[in-house]
């Protein structure tokens, strides 16, 4: 058994992913426990734990977790639920049906928050149950909190990894490392814009655009698309480039036509 | 082409599932294209289109969409994207890289939202790209919206089908579909609690366990356990039996001892 471990004592949430184990109990496919192991990763876990699991290790296995193969090497495979859980304060079992066992259930979405402010200082452990029948009811009495994910009531047949693909996104984006993503827009401060907005209205009158129609209702309508699409500086730069180019060339060809005459 | 399903005009984010195709543009694996289609049916999503893939239909993607097959088979194959987004007003393509394109990307649990509350009258498209590179530049191009996954940097390499499933969740909360589950436990009224509070007391007190040491920082030790677990009635009388019989058989154990003197 490796020891489990500890995060800091701290209260940064985002460090409790480091105590955070997945265990599956009595898997039959070992490309599911591959393909889980793959997801964990992308998700920032590692601790994979295998209840007597039907084959293991396996090359099957092997393939689906492609470059997550750490995760199953470093897996530690347990004869017991005991063995898995030794050290886990705090367990939450999957499980797809109601039973009997009047038990809580709580979304992913709810019951995340609740794991990952534990992980913070001690370890703790999802539970997945086999691909036909989940977890037994001896199992789940030893958890304390049970999740149900969301499935269409018309088909509820997750696959194995995609449930722990989804619970470990949960976990990741209630460990507070999944919201932010750097903006890419740089919009362009409000003089900039309304710069824009008088020059095109100049450009739009010297080809009398604004003349046929409601002039005011027109600019209202270009406003309220460019506003939509938040202009940065650049593309502010290219379009009043563009109008100054049109203006120009109508200035030629007026000229010419000039000369001409 | 199929025709567009359009949802009623009704204000439900709950139909505007049916409003929802995903398209995964050239895909290479078929055991992805099954596995995407059990991702999205579990998810209540059914409108699958494929740009190009290089092998469908095949046994090995009925084999991984598992009771989904008949996703499958309503599958719109095409040739080009544009056949693909025939009468779609909104596209969110899925993107793992920061691209020189300067388009803004969201989170799933950002994009989503804005995605239903279009669905509800229009057809949206989520775009996936290839399983190696993802989205080429040209459909970046006609998305409207960007995603990015949130995954973790150390190990960005998320299956496809794992993709869509995350996806396909994210749409169904964003639908209202997946907050909702019936909490299986029903806490008892707070005078039944009270009870139960002051028959325990009441029975440590008669074993003398509340003598010996701070009675009053013991009593709110376990008035705290018990308030965690929020009592049902039916844990209350059991509780109150153990606490009852208890106190009779001290009773009788004192009669005897009575009885013998």
């Amino acid at each position: 058994m490796k020891t489990p471990e500890v995060a800091e004592n701290s209260s940064d949430l985002s460090k409790s992913l480091a105590n955070v184990r997945v265990i599956l109990s009595h898997t039959s496919h070992p490309g599911n426990i591959g393909a889980a192991a793959r997801a964990m990763k992308t998700m920032g876990l590692e601790q994979l734990y295998l209840i007597n699991p039907r084959n293991f290790p396996d090359a099957q296995a092997d393939a689906m977790a492609s470059s997550a193969v750490d995760v199953l090497q470093n897996a530690v495979v347990c004869r017991t639920l005991d063995e898995a859980l030794h050290g886990v304060v705090m367990v939450a079992g999957m499980s797809a049906r109601v039973r009997d066992i009047s038990q809580e259930v709580l979304t992913p979405r709810t019951a995340m928050p609740l794991l990952v402010e534990q992980a913070v200082q001690q370890p703790v452990a999802l539970l997945f149950g086999t691909e036909m029948s989940g977890l037994t009811n001896d199992e789940l009495a030893r958890c304390q909190i049970m999740i149900r994910i969301p499935v269409s009531p018309s088909y509820t047949s997750l696959n194995l990894a995609a449930a722990v693909q989804l619970i470990s996104y949960e976990l990741r984006m209630a460990a507070g490392l999944g919201e932010y993503v750097p903006p890419l827009v740089t919009p362009a401060p409000a003089e900039q814009v309304e710069g824009f907005f008088l020059h095109l209205e100049k450009a739009l009158n010297e080809i009398e655009f604004l003349h046929s129609k409601q002039p005011t209702k027109l600019m209202h309508k270009l406003r309220r698309l460019y506003s939509r699409a938040r202009l940065e500086q650049e593309e502010i730069n290219i379009l009043r480039g563009i109008l100054t180019l049109s203006t120009e060339y109508h200035g030629k060809l007026k000229k010419e036509l000039v000369d001409k005459s």
